[in-house]
């Protein structure tokens, strides 16, 4: 378990900051090709690498032009490896928010349920479920 | 010391994930028969895995019937293995809440002391101390 | 990478601890002798371990003369050792204020960039730069 669930850890710390500093192409290569991205929060998953890029150019773009820093923090990770090498990972993710000039805030409280899988040497996000904390869990 | 820090990160991923969900049996299953958790807030320590047991059930209905979700966080972890095999792990634990439709917010900042034991293959808490950053350490 | 992951984790669990508990001289020992703090919030960096504990000790009796408990947490850390046996470790810092008898709230979210040195057994910080989010990353 060791090495992995360490690797898990460095791999979201990666992956969480392309997201936040806008790096959205090197954000969405921590996805499969084929990877998906659901959450309570949105009618329908966003489906493949190229959708997930553009969801998060969108919202990287609102963000700036409203001057907020949005932080991704996840954490109380649990790591299970399956059979097949692919690895359950269970987080909570904290969304912070800081206004340029203002007041860091909590934005939301989330759990996110990942499949992550090996391409290579490097783990890929295949299948992402986030839950928003006061949103119904299923919709 | 590096196989039991990430066994403990792991192990507090889990234990209170279960708290958050309401699966208050399993929760009490991660405290030793004899466990203790006291805390600044509480004039009496909670002692045994009953008493562990029925504290929680009681705080998540009431959670539940405010239409509230927990988060607790632990974080900051530092682990002491000592000579006799017990573990001293202090944390940092921040507890987030959430209502039903409503803003995700900071409901507590804490600090945790636990002694961990090995009972067969698993940690458990069989001394907790915690202790609110907005009351008086001592009462 | 397995051990120092953990080690950079411990670490800043006690340095943090340190700060937070007002045990500025082991704060201070947590850097090297002619360490540097620089932060997008100060004109200039702390230079040398001297002022980097008379700093800490100057915002801790403000703090306890305010009956204010801050907490430090450091997270999605980001660890890489270089050639020379530096180690970047870069993480998100959300800083926490508790008022005696109050709420707990957000006080900043903040990204921290450390170079960290091995000192004998321990490591410690030469450089650490924090960027305040709700601040210009330059100044």
């Amino acid at each position: 378990m060791s090495a992995l669930y360490e690797e898990v850890q460095q791999f979201y710390a990666r992956q969480m900051r392309h997201l936040d500093e806008g790096e959205v192409a090197q954000w969405a290569l921590t996805f499969t090709e084929d990877g998906v991205f659901a959450a309570n929060a949105h009618p329908e998953p966003f489906r493949g690498r190229e959708a997930i890029e553009s969801g998060a150019r969108k919202t990287f773009e609102q963000l700036t032009a409203d001057g907020v820093q949005r932080r991704h923090w996840l954490g109380m990770l649990d790591v299970e490896e399956q059979a097949d090498g692919r690895v359950l990972a269970h987080t909570y993710a904290l969304i912070l928010s800081t206004p340029r000039g203002g007041q860091a805030a909590v934005h939301l409280s989330t759990s996110c349920h990942d499949v992550l899988v090996r391409t290579g040497a490097a783990l890929q996000v295949s299948n992402r479920q986030v839950y928003r904390d006061d949103l119904p869990r299923e919709r």
